[in-house]
C-alpha cells in the first residue's frame, strides 16, 4: 500500500522508502530507529556522519558537559562502514540511488543502493538490528555486489566525531586494536564515567590487497583494500558492542567479551535469538487491524518505539520523552511515562509497568530533594527526571526569538501534577493487577510523600473553606502561573484518597510494614488529619449549571477568546514559543494541548453531558502543539460516539513522526526525535478509544466502536493475571481467556459479563 | 544664583532660565505650570499650540476616548494670544530671544521676548497665573512695546486643538461670542461631560484699525489691527475661565459670570486676592533653608508642586501621580497620594490631609466593585484611581518596545499594598491629629473594608501555621509575581491591627456608630476571628540572625546577583522597560525603587543595626527607575547618620524635574510631568530626614542631622492642633509654640521635652 511520499507498506510491519534525501535524514533516522531499550541506534546509513545525525543513545550515560543541559551520550559509531573507490568515497544519499526498510515486526532496518560507476554498477545492500538478546550488541550485515571487476577500499571502525545537543560528552577518548577488532574507551566529561565501544567484522568474499589502520583524533579505522571479481559480492558482517561503567563494573572487557561472542555468533544466528524475543513481545502487545494497512502500519510503528523506548530491563531507568532516538529532552522521563507510555504496559506486560513505577520509587531521594529545594516536605516528582530523579529542567528552556533573551519556564517549579499523575499510576497498576505487596513495598510510601508533597504545596482559603494549589502549569503549557487548574486539583485530590485508604488499610492489615514505613518517613498524626481535610476540601471546580462547562484553570474564561489559527497570524517569528511569559496565546484561551479533556481521560466521573459540551468547547480553541494532545481527544471523541473526529485524531497522533508533522525545534530549542509519550498513547487511543476499553473497581468494561473502513480489531489484556484476547469487528465483540486464574468481570456496554475458564469464548453481539 | 543648563534663582524662590529652546519646553511646560489644584496650566508660552505641549487640564473631566485610556480632558486654550507683524506670526521660540521666570512664592510665570524685526525691536513681557481665588480663572497680562512705530495684528482666543495622550476628548465643540468676549462649549466624547471655556481682554494702549472673527474647526480668534508708535506700549490683560458641569450646573453661564468678574477686576486686583491665599499657604506650609540656595529653591519648587497638584477645594478628587502637569497617568491617585503627598499636609494643613482621606472613603464604592471583580470580599483600592476608585489601570500599560507587542502588567490586580497604605494614613491622621471623630464617620468603615480584603486576599497555609500573601507587587514593581512581599505582609499585619483596635474601642465607646457600621457593611463575627487569627500569625520576614537582612519577598535572594549598570549593559533598546515579564531586572536583585526601605521609612520597629545592613545590601541594587525612591533612601541614610549620602540622595530627589532626570517615556509610554510624589517627598526627606521629626504614640520627636552646608533649617508642624515653629541649625534646635491647646511631649535626640505655652522657645543643643 502507498503512503505518503515515497513511503508504502506491504503487510503492515514494513516501511518501505523509495526515496532519500539529506533534509529527511533527521526524520527517517529517528523513525528508523534500531533499539531494544537499552540503546538506539539511528536509521542513518553505515557511512552517514556527524553532519547525517548519526547517533548511537545509550541508556544510564547521564553527563553535563560543559555547564549546559544534562543528557545521554552519543557514543561513538562503532558501526561505520565505508566504501571507497578509486578516490570517491561513496555515499548512499548523494552519490547513489538508495532505498530502505524498515521491518517493525523485529526491528531489523535494510537499506539498498544501486552506484553506477564508471565501470559499471555497484550494488550495496545491508541490513542490521539492535539486539534484543545481547543488549549491547548491534548487529550489521553489509553485502557489496558488483558486476564488474572492481578494487575498492573498505573503511570499518569507529567514529567518535559525534552530534551532540548540549556540548561534547566524551573526554580523553582512546583507541586500541586487537588484531582486526577496534576499541575505544572514554570518559564522560563531568559525571566521569568510563564507556567502551568496540567495533569487528566478519568478512567473506573478495580477496584482501591491503589492510591498514587509520588513526584520526576521535577516529580510528581499518581500510581494507579489497578486490572484486564481476558478479562476486563479499559480505561484511559488522558488530559493534557498548557499555559503560553503570552496566559492569569493566566496559571494556564487557564489549570485548561481547564482541567476541558475535563476531563468533555471525549476524543469521544472531537475528534468530533476536527475532525470538520479539516474538514473545508481539504475541503479547501487538494489535491487529483488519481494513487499512496504513493504520495498521502507523500503530505498530507507535507500539514498537514505545517498546523500544522503555528500558525493560532495569527498574532504576526512566523511559525518556524521545526515547533513545536524540538527545532531545534529555533522555528522561516526564508525566508522559507513566500516563502515555505505561498503561500499554500495564495491560500487556505488568511486569514491566511495575518496574517502570519502580524506578520512580528509587528516585524519591530526588524528588524528596526538589521538595526541600523548594521549601516543600514530601517528594515533588522532576518534571525532567533521570537516573537519579533530581530535576534537570532547566530554568531557561526556551528562547524569545525575537530578542534572543533566554525565557524562564517554571516547568521545573510549578508543575506539579506529575506527582499525582504517579500516584495515580500506582494505584491503576494495583487495580489492574491486584498486586498489593507492590503497595506495601513500594507504592505507599510513594503516595505518602506525594501526599504529604500536596499537603504542604496547598493553601487553604479561610474564606472558602477550601484548599486551592496556586500558580501552576497544568497539561496545557502555554498557561503558567494558574491556580486551581482543574486537572491538577482533581489528580490531587484523587491521590489524597489513595493516600488515606492505603493508609488506613495498611494499619489495619500489615501493622508491621505500616510501622516500619510510619517510621522511616516519619509519618505524624495531624499530617493524616491534614490528607483527610484536604481530600473533603480540595477545591474541585465543576461543570457549569447551564452551559456543563468546567473552567481549566481560575480565569480562563476570562482570557481572549480566540483559536489557534488566529494566533499563527500573530507571530512575529514562525519559531516563536507560544507561551509563558509572552508568547502569543499567554492571553488567549488557546490552549496548547488536551488539559481539561485530559483529565476525561483518566477520570470516569463526568456524564456524558459534561464531556460533549467541554469536548465542543475547548477542542477548536486546542493548538495540539504537544504530540499529548491528539490521542486525548481521539479517546473522549470515542466515547462520544464521534468516531469519524476520533478517527482523525487517531490519524493525527499515529502519524505524527511517520509524516514529521511536529516541529522539531521552539523558541530556539531542539525537541525532534521519537514522540514516545505518542507512541504509547496509539495503543491508548485504540484500546481506550474504538475498543472503548476500562479499568473497573472490579473488573474491565468495552463500548466498542470502530471506524468505518476497519473489519476487525484484536489484541490481549491481561487483567489480574489473567490473559485475555479481544477480537472486535462491527457486529461483536468476541473474548478469550488464553490464561485464567480467576473469573473476570467484564463489562459489555453496559451489561455485565463474566469469564471464568481458557478458550471459552465469549461472544457479544452488539 | 546660577543653577544648571541656563537657570538661576536669586533668592530661592524665583527661577529664571535663560535661554529657552523647542527640544525643553516639554519639560519646563510641567516644570513651570501654573495651577492650583482645580486646573493645571503649562509653562508654555501664550501663542504656544499643540505642538509646544499647551495644556489646561481640568480636574474631575474624566474621559475615556475611542476606547483608550481614562484621563482628564485638556480643555482648550482660552490665553491663546499671539502677534503678526507684516506677514510674519512671531513666535518667542523660533524667531526672538525669550527668558522665563517663574515665582514659586505666588505660581506667577514671566515671560520677555525681544524681536528684531526689520524696522525696529519688539518686546513682549507677560505674566500670567492660575487664580487661588477664583480656581477656574487664568489671568495673564501681555505687554507690547516698540521701538518704531508699528501696525500689528493681534489674535487672541480660544485653540481647541490641543495635546492628548489617549484620544481626542472634546466632541461637538461649539464657539460664540457675546461683543469681544468668545465662548466654546463642547462634550467629553465618552463621560459626556459638558464643559465651557471663556476667553476675554483688556486693551489698553494702541490704536485699534480693525477687528474681526476668525473661526476654523476647533478655533475662534478675535484679530485686532493695532496701531503703536514708536515708544508706546500696549498691555493687553488675559482672562481665561473654564468650567465643567462636575463643578456646576450651567458651565457656560458659570465661565461668562466668571469672565465678567475677572475682566472687570482686571489683572493687578486679581493677583493681589490671589497672593494672599498663598501667603496663608506658605505661611504654614514653607521651609527656610539657610546656606545653598539651590537647594532652598528646589524644595519650594517640590513644596509649591505638591500643592498645586492637590485639589483641596474638593473631597472627592484624587492628587494625580503628575498632578495637573499633563495627562500622564490618567489624573488619578496611586499609593503616592497617602504615602507620599499627604504628609506635608498632614503636618502643616491636616484638614487637607483629611479631605484626602475622605477622598478614599468617597471611592470606597469603587474599591468594593474591584474586590468583587476579582474574588474578594472588601475594599481593594484601585491602583490607578480616579473620581469614582474603580481600576483605571489597564491591563496593557506597557508595550514590549522590541517585539512591539503590548505587555500585560499587573499593576491592577496584584499590587495589594495600595489597601494597607491607606489604612496606615488613616491611622497616622489620627496618631497626628486626634480626631477620633474621623475615625468614627469615615476611618472605621475604611479600615474595616481594607481588613476585610486582606483576610479575603490571604491565604493560610497550614504546614506553616501562618498566613501569606500570594502573588503580588511590592512597592519595586520590576518584580511582579512575588510572594510575601515584607512591605505589603509588614503593611497588612499594621492594618489588621488596627482594624481589631478600632472595632473593639468602637464597641465599648460609641455602641451605636459601632452598630450601625456593623449593619451597614454586615460584618460578621467570624470576621473578627479571623482578623484576629491573621493579625497574630501573618508571615513577617524576619532579619536573618547572622546578616541580619530581610528578604525583599520569598526567594528574591537566589535571584541573580547584579547591579542596574550590568542591566543598563543588557538592554537592547533604551526604551524597554525592565520589568514583568521579560525585562532585564526581572530574574535579577536588581530593584526599581525602594521597598524594603521604603518600610523602613514607616515603621520604626527594626533596629538601627537591621537597617544598616539592609540599606547597604539593598542600596547598590536599587535602580531609583521610580521617583519615588530617592527620597526614601535619603530618609533611611539621615537615620543612619550617613548625612552625606543622603544629602545626594536628597539632590536626587528634588531635582528630578528643575534637572528633567527621569525618562519620559517607558516600554512605550508616556509617563512625563511633574512627578508629584517626589514633590510630596521633598518634604519628607528634610523634616522626616534632616530634621528626623517622627510622630510618636504620644507626642512627636526629632533627631536633627543637618547637611554640612546648611546654617538653618525651619518649618511649622501642627501636632494635635498645636501649632509649632522649629527652627535647626548646626548646634542647637528651637521649638516655639505659635498656637498651642495642650502640652505636647517631643523627644529630642532620645530625651523627652515638653511645651505647653504659646512663644515659650524650648532651646536644646546637641
Amino acid at each position: 500500500m502507498k503512503l505518503n511520499e515515497t513511503m508504502s507498506t506491504e503487510n503492515g510491519w514494513n516501511l518501505n522508502i523509495e526515496k532519500i534525501d539529506q533534509s529527511k535524514m533527521i526524520t527517517y533516522g529517528s523513525n528508523l530507529l534500531c533499539g531494544n531499550g537499552y540503546l538506539g541506534y539511528r536509521g542513518t546509513l553505515l557511512e552517514g556522519r556527524k553532519e547525517d545525525y548519526v547517533a548511537c543513545i545509550v541508556t544510564d550515560t547521564y553527563d553535563r558537559a560543559d555547564g549546559k543541559w544534562r543528557e545521554l551520550a552519543n557514543l561513538p559509531n562503532g558501526l561505520f562502514t565505508e566504501v571507497k573507490v578509486g578516490q570517491k568515497v561513496l555515499n548512499g544519499i548523494k552519490d547513489g540511488a538508495t532505498t530502505l526498510s524498515f521491518n517493525f515486526e523485529n526491528g531489523v532496518m535494510q537499506r539498498k543502493t544501486d552506484y553506477k560507476l564508471q565501470g559499471g554498477i555497484l550494488k550495496i545492500t545491508s541490513s542490521r538490528f539492535a539486539s534484543f538478546k545481547q543488549l549491547n550488541t548491534l548487529v550489521a550485515s553489509y553485502q557489496i555486489k558488483t558486476d564488474h571487476n572492481l578494487t575498492l577500499k573498505l573503511r570499518l571502525g569507529i567514529d567518535g566525531e559525534v552530534w551532540n545537543l548540549n556540548g561534547e560528552h566524551l573526554a580523553k577518548t582512546t583507541f586500541n586494536n586487537e588484531s582486526d577488532t577496534l576499541y575505544c574507551q572514554a570518559i564522560t566529561t563531568e559525571s566521569k564515567l568510563e564507556i567502551a565501544v568496540a567495533s569487528g567484522y566478519n568478512l567473506d568474499g573478495g580477496i584482501i590487497r591491503d589492510k591498514s589502520f587509520i588513526r584520526k583524533d576521535k577516529e580510528l579505522y581499518l581500510d581494507i583494500t579489497l578486490q572484486l571479481e564481476a558478479g562476486e559480492k563479499c559480505i561484511v558482517e559488522r558488530i559493534m558492542t557498548v557499555n559503560s561503567a553503570n552496566d559492569c563494573e569493566k566496559p571494556l572487557k564487557n564489549v570485548q567479551k561481547s564482541i567476541e561472542f558475535a563476531l563468533d555468533k555471525g549476524y543469521q544466528s544472531l537475528l534468530a535469538a533476536h527475532n525470538l524475543v520479539w516474538q514473545r513481545i508481539w504475541s503479547k502487545s501487538d494489535i491487529k487491524i483488519k481494513g487499512n494497512l496504513e493504520d495498521q502500519l502507523a500503530l505498530r510503528f507507535n507500539l514498537y518505539h514505545n517498546i523500544i523506548a522503555t528500558p525493560a530491563h532495569s527498574e532504576r531507568l526512566p523511559i525518556g520523552a524521545r526515547g533513545l532516538s536524540c538527545q532531545a529532552y534529555q533522555g528522561s522521563a516526564f508525566w508522559d511515562q507513566e500516563i502515555f507510555n505505561l498503561p500499554m504496559f500495564l495491560y500487556t506486560r505488568p511486569e514491566i509497568a511495575r518496574n517502570i513505577l519502580k524506578y520512580r520509587y528509587h528516585t524519591l531521594a530526588g524528588a524528596r530533594k526538589k521538595a526541600t529545594n523548594l521549601g516543600y516536605r514530601g517528594a515533588f516528582f522532576a518534571w525532567i527526571s533521570g537516573k537519579t530523579g533530581e530535576e534537570l529542567c532547566p530554568a531557561y528552556f526556551f528562547r524569545d526569538v525575537i530578542s534572543g533573551r533566554k525565557i524562564h519556564n517554571h516547568f521545573n517549579d510549578w508543575q506539579i501534577h506529575v506527582s499525582p499523575d504517579i500516584a495515580y499510576a500506582v494505584w491503576n497498576y494495583y487495580l489492574a493487577t491486584d498486586d498489593w505487596e507492590f503497595i506495601l513495598n513500594f507504592g505507599a510510601e510513594l503516595i505518602f510523600e506525594i501526599a504529604r508533597f500536596l499537603s504542604a504545596h496547598s493553601y487553604y482559603k479561610k474564606d472558602k473553606d477550601r484548599f486551592e494549589f496556586i500558580r501552576l502549569l497544568g497539561p496545557d503549557e502555554y498557561h503558567e502561573n494558574v491556580d486551581n487548574n482543574a486537572f491538577t486539583n482533581y489528580q490531587a485530590q484523587f491521590a489524597m484518597e489513595k493516600a488515606l485508604y492505603i493508609y488506613y488499610r495498611l494499619k489495619e492489615d500489615a501493622p508491621d510494614i505500616f510501622k516500619k514505613i510510619k517510621d522511616k518517613i516519619n509519618l505524624k498524626v495531624f499530617e493524616i488529619t491534614n490528607w483527610q481535610e484536604m481530600a473533603e476540601k480540595i477545591y474541585l471546580p465543576e461543570p457549569a449549571e447551564d452551559s456543563k462547562l468546567i473552567e481549566q484553570f481560575t480565569g480562563y474564561f476570562s482570557l481572549e477568546d480566540t483559536t489557534p489559527n488566529v494566533l499563527e497570524s500573530r507571530l512575529i517569528d514562525k519559531n516563536e514559543y507560544w507561551g509563558w511569559p509572552n508568547g502569543v496565546a499567554v492571553e488567549t484561551q488557546v490552549i496548547k494541548q488536551a488539559d481539561l479533556i485530559q483529565l476525561f481521560c483518566l477520570h470516569d466521573i463526568f456524564p456524558k453531558e459534561v464531556l460533549e459540551a467541554n469536548y465542543d468547547y475547548y477542542e477548536p480553541r486546542t493548538q495540539h502543539g504537544s504530540s499529548l494532545s491528539p490521542s486525548q481527544y481521539a479517546i473522549i471523541a470515542c466515547k462520544l460516539g464521534n468516531i469519524k473526529e476520533a478517527y482523525q485524531y487517531f490519524k493525527k497522533s499515529v502519524l505524527i513522526d511517520i509524516y514529521n508533522t511536529n516541529k522539531a525545534v521552539s523558541g530556539g530549542t531542539f525537541i525532534g526525535g521519537i514522540h514516545t509519550a505518542a507512541a504509547g498513547a496509539a495503543w491508548q487511543v485504540v484500546v481506550k478509544g474504538f475498543a472503548g476499553f476500562r479499568l473497573r473497581k472490579n473488573g474491565i468494561s468495552f463500548s466498542p466502536n470502530l471506524p468505518e473502513m476497519w473489519q476487525e480489531l484484536s489484541f490481549n489484556i491481561v487483567y489480574q493475571n489473567n490473559h485475555l484476547n479481544i477480537i472486535i469487528n462491527q457486529e461483536e465483540l468476541k473474548i478469550r481467556a488464553i490464561e485464567i486464574y480467576n473469573k473476570v468481570e467484564i463489562e459489555v456496554n453496559k451489561r455485565c459479563y463474566q469469564i471464568s475458564g481458557v478458550d471459552k469464548v465469549l461472544k457479544i453481539k452488539y
